[in-house]
């Protein structure tokens, strides 16, 4: 929506590609990153493997062809590859010196696989956040998803960075208990953390498993990391008492940009009580896939529409309150990308996020 | 499909944006216009709507949003706005001085609401034409419709000029009574007549309603209005016999430019004759549908694609006599968006419509 | 992949519109050849006719009009133009001088229409590769099909020019019989033949009907004429037996192009053994279109979407010794192509297709 819209991507950062379960060592997964199309893969000792979908020699998918033993056949004619992409078969004659598949660094954490699609001399694996939240919670306590929207990954971070949002589009279920709540941001070069904390209201739906009766004291905190990693601790208790750790909802958003108007919204959510509930898990997987696939996914979607249709320099965005968590993450990734770049990064006009 | 063709739309003039039972006072409706985003609905004391389709904060479209008491709030993030485009409520916190959504001028007349899309201060309500026969008949004796066509209006307002395409793509309905019908042509520097008259045939289909035995005289009389407004006046009369007004069929076909291959074709026919008679309604008008929807539709859109693969500076269109209605009316709209634009009108070349 | 891409066709020259029993004297067939829309009918005395699919009065495509007696009429207006084109009615008035759509060369032979996109006075029937095979063998002996392939005519020139693809994409039809064969390539200016043979092999399944039991002897020898009709004769016999004629199976791929990356892949495949069992016939076409339909399209479609993203100057495919029949078949449409263009051919580069 101003310095970072479209193809402004920051390449030196780990993106979501899968979840580690989407893996397997017999079929390989073809998934586009960066407008980049990605074969994901189990390679030799069951190592995540992220290669360039795309072979040497012809240029078929890689995808479209058959995994064993830790090695990617070519559909089409047959080239074989290891997971570091190297050309490991040519049953028509010799391997050609020039038989390389470019392979993307891959970290493997938190259920998740990772890839770094910058320069790979700087791919450093201390630089994920820790979201160990994920490992910690029983498979009974937490469920997960992928979503691919329509709409550039920005507008999907502005959607968890503005839980004011809440209200509107989630009536029937998070509803508007947030609407009053006293709002906070703090952060540094790379984070951001918005709070929103409400106190002794009537708890909607969505925490009411939490606190059935009476009245509730709820919190929403946005961790939000550059370039599009978000964890939402939320939670309720009943008006007045003490929060333990059990009593938050840890979810992770990761946002991955698929191309300029196309994002990959891998979630997590886990909680900390009837942690042995596998049917109260469901619900909630229900209940927040609902939300997420049929109120946040069609409305960004028509956001990014408008706003394909907008010349933001003639019609910038109206700024409230609210946004400014989001404003001040696009100027940090903004930063951030222009470094990246080496260019300086242009004095920002303070009322465009 | 010469001077006026695509974006050259005449701004100052009123379109029609919807029937008027098509507009509620709870549920907004969006509708295109040159190339716009519109929401319409009912303001304030019933009063018709037509606004911009774009929240002035985050771009989100008004009409995902919910409407009560006459005021439109944005279902993303909860502003609200009145019929004339005010912002009235900020829930997160003072109303900002440039909340406000860009209204445009409307008129709610002939059962139909019209939107100005040019100059606000140039809104007239008098130079809209009387289409006073459809107030006049009953709701029994007319029935109405829209279909959305991806052609060019100019397109279909040609397909309209032009009766003499009925012979061929509506054979079992309309059928060959114009055929060989004489043919005139008057006009203004905004309007035109067409008139095609054949006496003594044996009638149609369509016209055995009005003469179910013996032979016929039938008229058809297109007035056209710029724009792309349009009247026809047609009937049949046993041969020889007197026409009455009740005889005619008056039928609007009300052209608005969605975009530059894509038109809003609103349609109302009338009768006099069987005024109280619902089932022949139901069935004319489902005669009617037939021939808009499966005859003329496709054609006109594959015309459309045709046009676009064609350079008509290399290649004009080979005009016929039966042309000569479209010809003058593209004419007579070229001079009209000319003088709006104070552009001197370039010399017409003859032979190209 | 390199010299030919795109829209640089081979104008003069001889393209498959059709198959001689799609033609009717009674419904229009619509196809387009080299973005061109062409109608194709039988005219007066059933002579195939390919016409411009566009009238010449208001651009209505003369494919949804109505043909009879060899004279097709626009479904739009009623113009009527006969084999060569020429306005033969004009229902409105005289015909007027420029009314004639353009007409294409023809020429029906071996059971299918061939067009002449070119030059018209250059349409030499002589030209015509002899495919007599398909006109002496009797109807249960052979069956013919069409696929349009959403890639370059070149990519599937490739397709059927380099057979070591069969062991990978068609691996339980064709099999790997021709992994270890020999291949050797000859040709001239205009022609190309790719041979393969293997010796003392296994028959896989496609080949088991002329080879039940025991080794065989297999080959496939593909012969191609610019700029892409290509015949591959293959078979099997036992091991060390000599070849009869009988034992070919020969088979037409006759590609043509639609656009840049759409082609119309006519196919027509005949034998010479168990001539009268058609039940054979439906298994071996049922057989074939499962391969073309389901493994070689697919596979090329893709291909072309991945060649979409690549600059070919930056990233040259990597080339195999199996490559040298589609690289050399490159070289010679370019060059014919440039001779076509009067432009001398410049340097090729070798290691590129």
């Amino acid at each position: 929506m101003s310095a970072v819209v479209g193809r402004d991507y920051l390449h030196n950062a780990w993106y979501q590609a899968a979840w580690s379960d989407e893996l397997t060592d017999s079929a390989p997964l073809a998934r586009t990153v960066f407008e980049t199309p990605l074969v994901l893969f189990r390679g030799s000792e069951g190592r995540a493997v992220a290669m360039l979908d795309r072979c040497p020699h012809r240029f078929a998918p890689l995808s479209r062809g058959t995994l064993a033993a830790g090695t990617l056949t070519c559909g089409y004619h047959g080239l074989s590859f290891n997971s570091l992409g190297q050309c490991v078969q040519n049953p028509h004659g010799p391997i050609p010196p020039r038989a390389q598949v470019q392979v993307f660094p891959t970290l493997e954490r938190h259920e998740a696989l990772w890839v770094w699609m910058g320069e790979p001399e700087q791919a450093d694996s201390t630089t994920l956040p820790d979201f160990g939240f994920i490992d910690t919670t029983p498979a009974s306590a937490k469920f997960r998803g992928l979503m691919t929207v329509q709409a550039n990954y920005q507008l999907v971070a502005d959607n968890v960075l503005d839980l004011s949002h809440v209200a509107y589009l989630h009536p029937t279920t998070f509803g508007d208990v947030l609407m009053h709540a006293r709002m906070s941001i703090e952060g540094d070069d790379r984070t951001l953390r918005a709070r929103w904390e409400s106190k002794d209201v009537k708890p909607s739906p969505a925490y009411q498993g939490a606190v059935p009766e009476g009245n509730a004291d709820i919190w929403a905190v946005v961790n939000w990391h550059a370039p599009a990693l978000l964890v939402i601790d939320s939670g309720a208790v009943p008006t007045g008492s003490s929060r333990a750790p059990r009593d938050s909802i840890l979810a992770l958003h990761s946002l991955t940009p698929a191309g300029p108007s196309s994002t990959h919204y891998f979630y997590c959510i886990t909680r900390g009580v009837r942690t042995e509930d596998a049917e109260f898990n469901a619900q909630l997987k229900s209940l927040a896939e609902l939300a997420f696939n049929h109120e946040d996914k069609p409305m960004i979607e028509a956001q990014q529409a408008r706003l394909a249709q907008v010349d933001l320099s003639l019609t910038p965005p109206l700024l409230l309150s609210v946004d400014g968590a989001a404003v001040r993450a696009r100027r940090i990734l903004g930063r951030l990308i222009a470094a990246e770049r080496e260019i300086p990064p242009t004095r920002q006009v303070e009322s465009v996020p």
